[in-house]
């Protein structure tokens, strides 16, 4: 007997990443049949996002309270900006308290494949903070893809042109600690061989 | 920066099955940062379960209107009883059109271990409608763990006082010692509900 509400859900939770066809039927099997006040519980907590989530208006990290981040909110963080391309990266590297500048989210990558061309990120806003901060270097911290290697490219000839001073890096490729060669891609393995390191 | 929708909305997704600590993490991004829109969405379907769902009385499927599903309103189906331990395992062979008798969800399985007890499931129901229906014979669907074939003797030893003319029966080859159904292929449960073996 098939129930509309079901095929509902499952559809819904088709598009969650990392959920394919068995796991979403098995969810909304879940949904539709524990206690339905989990169920309440969990709209709360959804409904919690349109009504309290936003975005910082300089770096489009996620913010509950005011307009600006906790970051974007000190003047005298270092005057230095990291660049991710989305929300999960930057949590991950604000969370660890690795970097003592300010962060930019481009909300994207530039892929001609897919269609995302430059003015669908925020490169004006970030080009607005270099300005407004007077800030001296600009981190890259994109996926090592191809739509990373040409968003980082594209973003440092267009910064280039309008800030001569402007120190431009990215973080290094290489080989991660734990990992065997044999688990890397060439082109790595490449480059961290151009890139190497004297040992003192 | 730590927010505290995200980590609630882990938590949530943290008692999903088959969903670990880095998927909900994920999850939990994703529904942060997707377009408002299919939050919408998805706490509207999730109401309809809170408002449309309900448990048949007779069999408890899920039934989207009316008290009864449809197996149960129709008063020619075989006098047989295929009793399965919950809706996922309804769901599956409901939909596949295996079996043209009735069908009891148990909701749940006895179990010593995990304090599961012969009045937390649906047994008494099964006895009224083996009553009612004039039924001849009861197979069980259980799965083929501990769990399993102690439900299985224990109801059917309840209702073997009670109707001595009852052929009881359990679906058998080819269920794997420790497998649920849902993660056997279609051929091994048709198969097995065919030779389907006498409960002495």
């Amino acid at each position: 007997m098939a129930l509309n509400i079901l095929n509902k859900l499952e559809k819904d939770l088709l598009k969650f990443p990392g959920i394919g066809q068995r796991l979403a039927r098995k969810l909304a099997i879940y949904l539709l049949t524990r206690d339905k006040e989990e169920n309440i519980k969990f709209i709360e907590d959804l409904k919690e996002i349109d009504i309290k989530v936003f975005r910082c208006e300089e770096c489009f990290a996620l913010v509950e309270s005011g307009k600006l981040c906790d970051f974007c909110r000190n003047p005298n963080r270092e005057k230095r900006i990291l660049v991710v391309h989305n929300v999960e990266d930057y949590l991950l590297l604000s969370e660890n308290k690795i970097f003592d500048g300010y962060y930019h989210i481009l909300n994207g990558l530039i892929s001609p494949i897919r269609g995302i061309t430059p003015d669908m990120l925020s490169i004006e806003k970030l080009i607005d903070r270099i300005e407004k901060r007077k800030i001296i270097e600009i981190i890259f911290a994109l996926p090592g893809t191809n739509d990373g290697l040409i968003t980082t490219l594209y973003i440092k000839n267009q910064l280039k042109e309008r800030f001569t001073e402007l120190i431009f890096s990215k973080i290094a490729e290489g080989i991660p600690y734990g990992s065997g060669l044999s688990e890397i891609s060439m082109q790595t393995i490449l480059t961290s061989l151009k890139n190497r390191e004297n040992i003192q």
